[in-house]
């Protein structure tokens, strides 16, 4: 099964590197990043490069599309060549998913409309624009579009996609290899749990 | 605050992403990935590469070391190069800190001699041979030395430790921005709920 994770300028890592680290665990996968332009990729804190080794025309027919966020994806939301990447793995029965905001590629990409989608919860409004629904959840499946909340949300959407394409017990024995346990120290990761101050201050940084 | 993460080829790439995608959103930090060489280090999966811009000794004085685990952290048990950079971090006072097996490395440097400490439930027992206390825990302070459990643990490890050199608010903005309300699709994620079959078959995965 071939797998393409789109890396750009100014990608949150963790937004790629989360299903990576699950999804590169099923057996006989081959997991390729791919770019644009091949070679590293500058992730949105400025001190990590990520290494894409394909173009997109060497990743033609992904079964799996994994597109992740951040800031630097805001110009792929206007740009052709990778809306029709997207697009067509999308119309050749691939599992196209998204992580954060990437989402909003998939929507530019015209893969969301009429679909329930999520994404980042301070960006989660803007997939109306799409056609799409918004949803306040961590892990959207409709058919075989699959959409994720911000960041971190992508480790659960890749253990669920696991499950799906293979068996649970693969994906449970790669929950268990990366000891997914999570014990986050504070209620604080959803908007709906965190203080307000908390969440007015990471609304106005996430702009 | 400068924060070094030591990188190295066949490392596992969320052990290292986890505590970077948190550290590095902490206001004023100065965030970099260092290796023996510098340049693109090549992960356990053989998928991808993380870039290391520095050299171990262009990160003299950190004030947190992040060491991952990853198979390829076996050479630098025996590495004098390595274990002294992290000994002496160590004894000028740095937040010592390993991820998954990374703490065989501060084991190898001396640096667990009469601790507590944890790693990847599968390797935990070989912490002894450096004099540590294996525990069976997620996130282990004993002082600045700071252990934490297999791949994903860093997350809540990098949580833990930005609440306890700041502030909690800090720390709960950062969750927030990063959405880590994580649901795990199943009670997969250590050896205690595991089914024993799924145990069984990583433990000999992992060797």
């Amino acid at each position: 099964m071939n797998i393409a994770i789109l890396i750009f300028d100014e990608l949150t890592a963790l937004d790629a590197v989360g299903p990576y680290e699950v999804l590169s665990r099923i057996p006989g996968v081959n997991l390729v990043f791919v770019a644009k332009e091949a070679g590293p990729k500058r992730t949105d804190t400025g001190a990590l490069s990520l290494v894409a080794e394909a173009e997109l025309a060497d990743a033609a027919e992904p079964e799996i599309v994994v597109v992740p966020g951040g800031q630097g994806n805001r110009p792929l939301l206007e740009d052709e060549e990778v809306l029709s990447w997207v697009r067509e793995a999308h119309a050749a029965g691939a599992w196209t998913t998204s992580v954060c905001t990437g989402s909003l590629v998939l929507g530019a990409a015209g893969v969301l409309e009429g679909l329930r989608a999520t994404s980042h919860w301070a960006h989660r409004e803007k997939l109306a624009a799409y056609g799409a629904l918004p949803v306040a959840e961590r892990v959207v499946f409709e058919g075989r579009v699959v959409t994720s909340a911000g960041v971190s949300a992508g480790i659960d959407m890749a253990l669920r996609l696991t499950a799906e394409i293979t068996r649970p017990e693969v994906a449970q024995a790669i929950q268990l290899g990366i000891e997914y346990d999570p014990d986050p120290p504070f209620a604080a990761g959803s908007p709906e749990t965190a203080p307000p101050s908390i969440v007015e201050l990471v609304r106005a940084l996430e702009g």
